[in-house]
C-alpha cells in the first residue's frame, strides 16, 4: 500500500478552492470547508460549472459522497 | 478528519429552504423539516425546479437519501 | 439529528394517496397501504403518471424501495 | 411500521399473473411461481411487454431482484 | 416464503440452453454449465442476440451476476 | 449448487487471451495475467474493441471488477 | 486464485503516468502518487482526455474508486 494516502489531499485542501466532478458529468467549484470518510463534502461559495465556465451560483452545498467522481484542489 | 462535519449544515438548515439536486439532474426546492443519517429528507412546500425555475408543486415530499446528489441551504 | 424523522411521514400517509417518483423519471400515484424500512411500498389503485397526467392504470403494485426517488403524500 | 407488510402481496400473488417493471423501462408479464427475500422471482409463460402490448414470448424466466422496479398482481 | 425457490430453476437448467438478459438491454444465449449464489454464470457456445436474432458468437463466457437482469431456460 | 464453479474458467484462462465486456458497452481484449475474487483483473497487451474491431491499444490495464459484465476466454 | 494479484500493478505504477477510465466514458491521465484498497487514487498533473487527446488540465485530483473502470500504466 502507498505511504501517502488518497484522503491526505482532502485534508490539505480544507478551506481552499476545489473542483468536484459529479456522476452524470456536472462539475461544482467552491471552498471545501468539511468532508468525512464517505467523501461527503461541504462547499461554500459553490458554483455549477459547464465546460469549465461558471453557469449558476449555489452558495453553500453539501455534496453526497457517492455522487462524487473526483475532487481537484486548485 | 475535519472538525466541522458535513452533516452539521443539515442541522443548521432545519426548517429553512433548501435546494436538493437529484440523480438524473432534477432539482427540488422546499423547507427541510427532517433528515436522517442516510440523507433521507422531508421537504414541505416542495417544488420541482428546471434550470432554476419552478416547474410544478409537490407539497410534502420524502426524498430517499441515495437519490440525493447535493443539498444546498439558501 | 432531527427529532422528527423522515419515515414519520410514511406512517401518517398510510391509506392515503401518494405520488411516488421512480429512478428514470417515471411517477406512480396510488393509495399507500404498506411500507417497510427499505421503502418497499404497496400502492393500491395505482396509475402511471406522465408530466402529472394519468397514462395507464396498474392496480395493486409493490414498488421496490431502491427504485424510489421520492414519496409525496397528497 | 405498518402491520401489513409489502411482501405480503407477493405471497398472495403466487401462481397468479403479475406484471414486473424492470430498470430501464422494460416490462414482463407471467405467472409468478416463486420469489425470495431479495425479490428474485420466477415467472412462467412470461412475455415481454412494450407499452402494455405483448412483444415477444420468454417462457420460464428467473428475474434478478435488484433489476425489479415494481411487481403488480393482476 | 414460497416453497419453490427462484434458484431451483438454475439447477434444473444446468447444461441446457438459456437466454440471459443483461443490464443495458443486451442478451446472450448459450449452454449454462455453472452458476453460483451471486448469479455469476458460465455459458458455453454463447452468442450475442439482438431482438432475438444472433448477432455475434462469443464462445465460453463468464457473466458477472450483478449484470444479470433475467435468465430464461429454453 | 453446481459442482463446477464460475470462477474456475478464470483460473484456466490465466495467461490466455480474453475479451472483457464492460458496463456501458465497451469491450477490451488482452492477455489475462491476474484476477481476484472481486473480478478485478489485469490484462496485458490490451486493446479497446468496437463491434469486435480493434480501436485503440491500452497496454497493461487493471479493470475494476464491478465494471465487468462478462469475461470470455478465446 | 492467481499468485500475481491485480493490485500489484498499482504498486509498481506509483509515481508513473497512468490513464484512468471513468464510468460514463471519461478518461484522465496523470502521475499516480497514491491509492488505497478502494481504488481511490490521486493523480498529479492530471488532464482530461477525449478520444485519447488532451482536452483540459485538472492539476492534482483525487478520483473516487467506485467511479474507476480501469487504470492503465503507460
Amino acid at each position: 500500500m502507498a505511504e501517502k494516502r488518497p484522503f491526505d489531499i482532502l485534508n490539505s485542501a480544507l478551506n481552499n478552492t476545489v473542483v468536484v466532478g459529479l456522476k452524470g458529468g456536472r462539475e461544482l467549484r467552491g471552498t471545501m470547508v468539511s468532508y468525512d470518510v464517505h467523501m461527503n463534502i461541504v462547499l461554500e461559495k459553490a458554483e455549477h460549472l459547464e465546460n469549465g465556465e461558471v453557469k449558476r451560483g449555489l452558495g453553500t452545498v453539501l455534496v453526497r459522497g457517492d455522487s462524487v467522481v473526483y475532487i481537484s484542489p486548485s
